[in-house]
């Protein structure tokens, strides 16, 4: 069921990926052990719940572009960004515990969500806990402007998150409206976790700006790839099922384009099944039937790809070296995901 | 079915806070202004979620006193005080938000909780918006110490309520286990709103060790007559029904003892009505006789004062002065409460 477009540069999107991750193997350890020295705690349900999601490992693409930025603006190698890698990570987590009692998942990163093995009050309170530790973490590192830029962040997202509730469920969000939500409640911790490599290394504010705006494009070009993964993935290779967007009936960028290019009928359809969740047996392969007519897919791509080079064009300021070029492939990873 | 019990002082408990209600009211009509434009938002719903809790107006004691701490320090006038003391209710709305989620509540201050009107996503969103504004606060006051304290306070506050998750239902639960759980849920945000005083002001260790004791003390008090009014105050002037505590099944320091004190018939009763949530007809007059039989509301009260004699005790080392002597008020009106 997956979508096949062409793609510049390598086709094993992993490859793309394994340059960066070769880069800052070294910060990445250390990024471990603080994360798992971190969730540490004398009541024995925090590390159980945080280490339930965290052991579950997702790829860590925002500790690795903190290092990796870090590491472009010349920082010579500190405590300071692994700790403030670790804070982006576990804020990153403290949202997805907190998203899962939102969205009433049953499943994340191809385990029973924690929600469902400990209680949505064990997600709250475990990820209010990672918040915290977050925050700590970035005092340790006692950099105001990097504390100023991550607290901004953690606000922007609970923002974009209340955001999504309000359009949640409906058809007619626009396509600008849609992506106001995918910059916050997804970009922005990408944009942080990027700005804050070059103010660790008191880089110019022009340099941080070009992390900044790397970070922000990367971002939403990774959400909009997740969003046509939710139409195209394997179950097998993502943990997660074809169709858990639609089934619970979140509007993401495909929709909003087939719904303003769909008929009448087809309106109908989106409507009964997204805003009113009244589904029946085939509404999912109608859906994706629907999606296809409209190349909704491939045009979700194509937007992706835009994103895509307004952050490979951020980057343009710094000099050619092996960890710009890894940067510049993180790009072509993120959009590969889509085949 | 209020517990009459002597108490030392003024017999109005109102009477208690008002001086030191009068001495901050400057301050707190900028941070009232504060809370109100922190809460602003692009996105309707978290002004309306945010206020609907704020406006209710609880007595705001714990920006009350972080100004008063810093006042009694000398710390001349500022933005500083203001914006700490915004910051620290905002940490406790939001844990007010959360806890909504986590026990299920259906009131809040005598109004129908947020998350029964806008649902537990907004609850939990809401809240996590306000902790970033916190600690966007925080960080522009940019004190690193004040910092520190209140993002150790976040994560105390958090692990003390997973605690009680793990403790909630457990009759067993012994005298010090409790107050391990309201120290960390309560009295550590009382403790660190007192201590950021003194550090704004620039005073030694002592004074801010001092300041924060008495916060500590007087959190656990406060928590712990809290518990008594929970079966002996009336609904009119709590908002709040008489039994919520016994109704939810929540272990609080009466019934510690009185589980400890009790007949085994009456453990059996506990166990049936408490861990097992079986309750039937007149299960809560019961458990008002047991409370009564053995005089565990009482006790709890005496706890309570044992407590507020450290707080008092905490500030003999500041000269006596109107702020000083506020403070010590305010001991008296938490106790006094549980008229």
């Amino acid at each position: 069921m997956g979508v096949v477009i062409p793609i510049e540069g390598r086709s094993d999107p992993e490859a793309s990926l394994a340059d960066l991750v070769a880069l800052v193997s070294g910060g990445m350890e250390r990024v471990n052990a603080t994360i798992l020295s971190r969730t540490g705690s004398d009541v024995a349900m925090i590390p159980e719940v945080a280490n339930h999601l965290i052991a579950s490992g997702g790829k860590r693409l925002r500790p690795i572009l903190t290092l990796a930025t870090a590491d472009l603006c010349g920082y010579a190698a500190g405590e300071g960004a692994v700790k403030l890698a670790a804070s982006v990570e576990f804020m990153h987590t403290a949202t997805l515990l907190h998203d899962d009692v939102v969205d009433e998942s049953d499943m994340r990163r191809g385990r029973v969500a924690a929600r469902i093995k400990w209680g949505n009050e064990a997600s709250v309170l475990v990820g209010d806990f990672l918040l915290g530790q977050a925050f700590r973490m970035m005092v340790e590192v006692g950099s105001l402007r990097a504390l100023d830029i991550l607290s901004a962040a953690a606000t922007v997202i609970a923002e974009g998150e209340v955001m999504q509730l309000t359009a949640a469920k409906n058809t007619e969000t626009s396509e600008d409206e849609y992506l106001a939500v995918i910059r916050s409640k997804t970009a922005e911790l990408f944009a942080a976790a990027c700005e804050v490599g070059p103010v660790l290394a008191e880089r110019p504010r022009a340099e941080q700006a070009a992390c900044r705006s790397y970070g922000m494009n990367l971002g939403i070009a990774f959400q909009l790839i997740d969003d046509v993964l939710d139409y195209g993935g394997t179950s097998a290779s993502l943990g997660k099922n074809v169709g858990d967007d639609f089934r619970e009936g979140k509007i993401t960028l495909p929709i909003v384009l087939s719904f303003r290019r769909g008929s009448d009928e087809e309106r109908a359809f989106w409507r009964r099944t997204l805003e009113k969740g009244e589904l029946e047996e085939g509404d999912l392969d109608r859906a994706l039937a629907i999606l296809r007519r409209h190349r909704a897919l491939e045009d979700t791509v194509e937007r992706a790809r835009h994103y895509g080079a307004m952050a490979r064009d951020a980057l343009a300021l710094f000099p050619n070296g092996r960890m710009k070029s890894a940067l510049l492939q993180v790009v072509d990873f993120c959009i590969a995901r889509a085949h």
